[in-house]
């Protein structure tokens, strides 16, 4: 599958240059002007040439509720979600399909799935997803959720009686149930890894992290959590901790330059010092920070504090999307609003230099994908210049990150392989997912979350509310 | 050009129900089920319609240099802007043909253009814009952008010595001027009006908001103006007048029911009661108040006040689209971080209400347009509920608002003028329209402007940077 693209646009430091880049098994191999063609002969005219990005959060079952959740913050709003989700396989595997085709869409190659398990069938679960992946043919970073206390126990308790609730399964239950998956699942050579990713310190027991660092040390896994979405999530993690979530976390080893962590929206300036110490790894998620009000996260700071930090859509229940350049824009200019030394806004150029190459730092992979670079894998994406929402031609990284990109992906390899060319997915059928996803659902809205009644009285006390 | 749409879904009150619906002589006949079929009939089976959106503040001819802005705040960006605005009027047609059919790609069926005017050549410009926006067929406001002071004007003075420079034209002859324009292009009834439009307070004598209210009374037309935007034209206004802008504003007479004021991002509690009370109409455009970090407008304490609100891209230098449901869902989910009150925060239906309904309140034609009713002119967008962006079926409008559509727009209707079919326009050549901005314009990312480089030490200065 070896192939060159022609007289395509790439980026230089601080300028573009037309060159051809040939990819031999897989990887970049020579980047220059007037190439011989090797393998295949792409036309590259007009179009611009980045490396894939990474979709570096979300939860690929949430496509199944996306548009219909309620306006509320996450701790009610997780509380309908679950009121709402009785998966199975078949559900698992299509929003699997629709999460990566989205992702490809909109310039990522690659996934990371906090993949929420269906109770029973956790490792059915997680073949499912990696089957519809690798179909689709995106690198895949499978990431399933765990936790070890009850729902209940993520709001904090205030004055009010601590719960007794247990979770369903123990914590040595779920920690054998991940190795298993480990064993039978992480292939990386193969586009396949699995992480550990307890879902963060309001649902999970020190024994769950201390459980999942020893797997990570062990097979060298990258390591995933949410940290400080909200400040419910502050206020708890003072309960349950006397100190900051940051501060637990180092202590117990979590964090690292393997560790990547969702939302930290909530960090006070030495929880920021701590994770670029650590080298630990920001995963922005902007749009679901705004739609569940969760506030937001201090980026500018972590830039300035040497944070790595990049991208990702999340859930698609709380974006509702899973647009990858949405997140990348909005997660660029938002923080234009919180620090008027404009020269502290980040620029285009940066943007996707957060969302390529910090996304592959954030995994641990930035030797091998993230950039434009001879020896790296060949996770590209080759953007039409051409199309209206990319025009009148002015800067083309500017147009993509700025402006709102429709249908303006080409082409896109993942490890060499074309999953998307003329703009349409080579690997799977659309009108079949498009049917698949028709047939099992409704359009609906007037769902009443029980579980949203349950616990909203205790909530608002809680916050004041 | 009379039609039936037959089985398509629309809103209720707070639920779905499918119906058709006649459209005869450009007005909603009928809404009901199983109705004859008027004129030509569409198949609305798994559609979704609705009235059509306001793009309630832009200016068209900034999509020439979208995407390649310098991150600035609006001061410094504007002296970038006009640094490199050498317009023509084959450019003020394209721009406007792009603006026209981008918004009507996501939904709008009007758009309020802040026409930025060639000088020497202000009533070619106008001409020029009116063309365009008949040819495509989108219903056209045309907010003609006057001053009669110079760009130095709009920064704080703070300690140094008042700018002596003048505006090239003077107050009068630029009240002359638009006079002519209503004169010769204010057709409400033929889809094309005028407004006054000074930009603001930062460039406006007093002179001239007076002359805008009186041609405005004389004419019966609606009153546009940018307010305050920026922290330092809060600060303008203090030193201008001694007072709030809105204090000013409301005090000389340009606020009403006619007036709609693009931004509102720097008002006091005060200055809220004033517009509620003179039922003035703030257009919200979030994606232009992110980029230039002017800030968040307090939109949920303008809709508490009573204040109506609708969306508006702003002009495509600053956003860098014109895509108006980018605009409408980042415009709902970002308030959700300015209030724990999660009761308050905006739901899907009220953004679509306020993109609608508040845009045609705004222009004071909320009788005509704005609604699905009978007897009100058939501005009508179809929404093809099978893509892939829209699926799974959940709820249809919060899809819409707070997914991130994609090729949605089916069928689009101004006047019940079909302008979209099967989701292309038909009006015009849009592969034309392509090839004319991609020839006219070329990539590039090196500019430098004199002007930025020539108040950036003051404007420094004065916002203590």
């Amino acid at each position: 599958m070896n192939f060159t693209i022609k007289n395509v646009l790439i980026a230089t430091d601080d300028d573009y240059t037309t060159v051809d880049v040939q990819v031999v098994d897989g990887k970049i191999a020579t980047i220059a002007p007037d190439l011989d063609v090797i393998g295949a002969a792409v036309d590259g005219r007009n179009n611009l040439l980045l490396p894939g990005f990474v979709n570096a959060h979300t939860h690929s079952s949430e496509m199944w509720q996306r548009g219909v959740m309620s306006m509320l913050p996450l701790e009610l709003w997780l509380a309908e979600l679950y009121d709402f989700a009785p998966l199975d396989l078949e559900k698992v595997y299509l929003s699997a399909l629709g999460t990566a085709v989205e992702t490809l869409l909109s310039g990522g190659t690659s996934v990371v799935d906090h993949l929420v398990l269906i109770p029973g069938q956790e490792l059915e679960t997680i073949a499912t997803a990696v089957r519809a992946y690798q179909e689709v043919g995106i690198r895949a970073f499978i990431a399933p959720l765990i936790q070890d206390e009850p729902l209940i126990a993520s709001i904090p308790a205030g004055n009010s009686v601590p719960n007794n609730e247990t979770y369903f399964r123990s914590t040595g239950a779920t920690l054998e149930m991940i190795a298993e998956a480990v064993k039978q699942y992480h292939r990386p050579e193969e586009g396949v890894s699995v992480l550990v990713a307890p879902t963060g310190i309001q649902l999970c027991s020190d024994a769950l992290f201390l459980g999942c660092i020893e797997l990570s040390d062990r097979h060298n896994l990258c390591r995933h959590s949410h940290l400080l979405e909200t400040k419910a999530q502050e206020k708890l993690a003072q309960e349950k901790y006397g100190c900051t979530a940051v501060e637990h976390l180092q202590r117990i080893g979590y964090l690292g330059d393997r560790t990547s962590l969702a939302h930290c929206v909530w960090l006070n300036e030495t929880d920021i010092k701590i994770l670029a110490q650590t080298q630990s790894t920001v995963v922005h998620n902007p749009l679901s920070n705004l739609r569940l009000g969760s506030g937001i996260a201090p980026i500018l700071k972590y830039i300035q504090a040497g944070v790595n930090v990049t991208f990702g859509c999340d859930g698609a229940s709380s974006n509702d999307s899973q647009d990858l350049l949405e997140a990348i824009k909005i997660g660029s200019i938002l923080h234009n609003i919180t620090d008027s030394e404009y020269q502290n806004w980040i620029t285009p150029r940066k943007s996707l230099e957060m969302a390529s190459l910090g996304g592959a730092k954030g995994l641990n992979i930035a030797d091998q994908i993230g950039s434009l670079s001879v020896g790296k894998q060949a996770d590209l994406v080759m953007y039409d210049l051409t199309k209206l929402s990319l025009l009148p031609r002015t800067d083309p990284i500017g147009l993509l990150v700025l402006g709102r990109p429709v249908n303006v992906v080409d082409s896109a390899w993942v490890n060499g392989k074309g999953i998307i060319s003329s703009g349409q997915i080579n690997t799977i059928n659309i009108d079949n997912l498009k049917q698949e996803l028709f047939n099992r659902s409704q359009w609906e809205n007037k769902r009443k979350s029980p579980g949203v009644a349950q616990i909203e009285t205790h909530y608002r006390q809680i916050m004041d509310l």
